[in-house]
């Protein structure tokens, strides 16, 4: 099943949207909102799933599916944590900086805890106030959970994972040496992210989810570039399974929180990754590309997002189809 | 006015509480939750104003206001960031371990991103996993706020402050140093908090409300002995103006964004606090009296909370009525 939230008010209207992403039906009388239906998830996803089997048989009442009239899955959560999945990111960042990675943070999960008041539709424009703060995209997973019991197993984790879906984790790099400096994480380099227009059930992925994997290139393009082909499925250090247990060892997790994966890394023949360009994966964010360029070349070569820049990120399924519909986003400076 | 949210659900419904904290009313047919209350602040609260006057009158169908029945004011928060204003206490955390504040944080709020995904009751237990965790109270003032623009000056993000309360902001000593150490803030270390029974417009507490910062002791007792009376309006070296401006540096803010104080902490004479019973302020979380015991003697007494310690929290007026009611829990070991 494919769910989205057409743009209204603060929190949306829940839609049913089919396969292909052409139509969508009104979830009226069943669920307003992404968060009501995942507040009451057993008692609603039947009722959806009638709604949207109704869609594809075309008995449904629908309009054409225009990723530009979605807000983000959940405009506004409850809880939004990303992880940081896939250490080649982490190995890289500290390699740039001649630091070794912790032994610890293979077994043990990088997380923090992002803003989730709003988050900007997956076509709006990303605001920038100013240059030096670095503006980065960073490409990535997200699953939508359930309610999850403290100290919940990775195998019951996995099992309340409701939806995954698409994020672009929007990041001020300037302001972040600053701020982890000050020992208390991430705040004001974390302006609001965008998600994909539509996030899927697990059933909807066939063989590409494995119950807390999602296999497949994050396709990113740059000002209509390739940028970045990684595949989501190598490399992930950590499961979402062992991502949602983490999150859920000292605190119950309640219906709709997000958790995300971190930045897509992909490692090349054991070493850093080379631009598509050069026949590589490429990168899910620009600071990636710059710490190679750092390590390659002493110091980095291409610049952070500005104003106009073009962010694409989509994944296809087997048959070349858009699973999630696409993040399209242009950089707009104040 | 004052206002509260009955358990109901996931999100409680709203109620207007007399001044005396004796009586209660139903919202209904204003605004079901304290959420939606805040997303149409402009509209509800003239009608809120209605009912709370028709209450103090006597001509309300009231019902008696009792603080167990009653949830966090939001039981689910969009937004929950503390800050760490009381420089006394980052200075005395500093001081147990040898190291100096560096210059900045006396000019740059400190400030972490918290899980608001579900917040205990004001009675509710403090259900404590494992001792080694090192369970900790820590007695705040926090405010909530509407809509704050990206880039809002201190003077704007003043006047964006609806409401006014206290929170008890739980905290795992044990779990802290290893998780500030991977660099990226908080997560586990911070199991979800509990905020005073009721919330408060600011014109509700008069010269004690300057506008930024709130004055009267912060009255915290840890089984039943006077624990912390540290005076709220002393020492705040930043005030809500400065967080909430800090917190919308480079993002707005949404509506029912709650934004702490930190630990409240009074120095004496200059210098570290004494406990309450050699005739001191006290302290607002059992860290701080660590450190001091550290300081002086070497090495920390007082343990962490246990199961079975009963913490309270409260504020009184002028006339020595409470004003929020009191957080008072009770740690729960599994």
């Amino acid at each position: 099943m494919k769910l989205a939230s057409l743009k209204k008010g603060r929190d949306g209207q829940l839609v049913v949207v089919s396969r292909d992403l052409s139509r969508y039906a009104v979830a009226e009388g069943i669920a307003e909102t992404m968060q009501a239906a995942l507040d009451d998830w057993s008692a609603v996803k039947p009722r959806l799933e009638q709604l949207a089997a109704k869609l594809e048989r075309g008995e449904a009442d629908t309009r054409r599916f225009d990723a530009a009239e979605m807000a983000s899955p959940l405009p506004r959560a409850f809880q939004w944590a990303d992880g940081s999945a896939y250490i080649n990111h982490v190995e890289l960042v500290r390699k740039a900086r001649g630091a070794e990675v912790p032994e610890s943070f293979y077994a043990d999960p990088l997380m923090y805890q992002g803003g989730s008041d709003h988050f900007l539709a997956p076509t709006d424009p990303i605001p920038l106030g100013d240059d030096a703060w670095g503006l980065d995209l960073e490409g990535e997973i997200a699953v939508v959970t359930g309610d999850v019991d403290r100290g919940a197993s990775e195998e019951k984790a996995a099992r309340e994972i409701r939806l995954i879906m698409l994020v672009n984790d929007v990041s001020l790099r300037g302001l972040i040496p600053g701020e982890l400096a000050k020992g208390f994480g991430f705040f004001q380099s974390k302006p609001p992210s965008a998600f994909s227009p539509v996030a899927v059930t697990p059933d909807e992925l066939g063989d590409a989810w494995d119950g807390a994997k999602l296999s497949g290139a994050l396709k990113i393009d740059l000002n209509g570039e390739p940028f970045g082909r990684a595949d989501a499925g190598q490399e992930m250090t950590f499961g979402f399974d062992k991502l949602v247990a983490h999150a859920a060892k000292t605190r119950a997790l309640r219906a709709g929180t997000i958790i995300g994966s971190g930045t897509v890394s992909n490692k090349l023949d054991g070493g850093p990754g080379k631009p598509v360009s050069e026949g590589g994966a490429g990168y899910s964010c620009i600071a990636e590309q710059r710490m190679i360029e750092t390590i390659k070349g002493g110091k980095p070569s291409t610049s952070f997002l500005r104003d106009g820049d073009r962010v694409k990120i989509w994944m296809e399924d087997g048959e070349g189809h858009s699973i999630f519909g696409a993040i399209d986003q242009v950089v707009q400076k104040d």
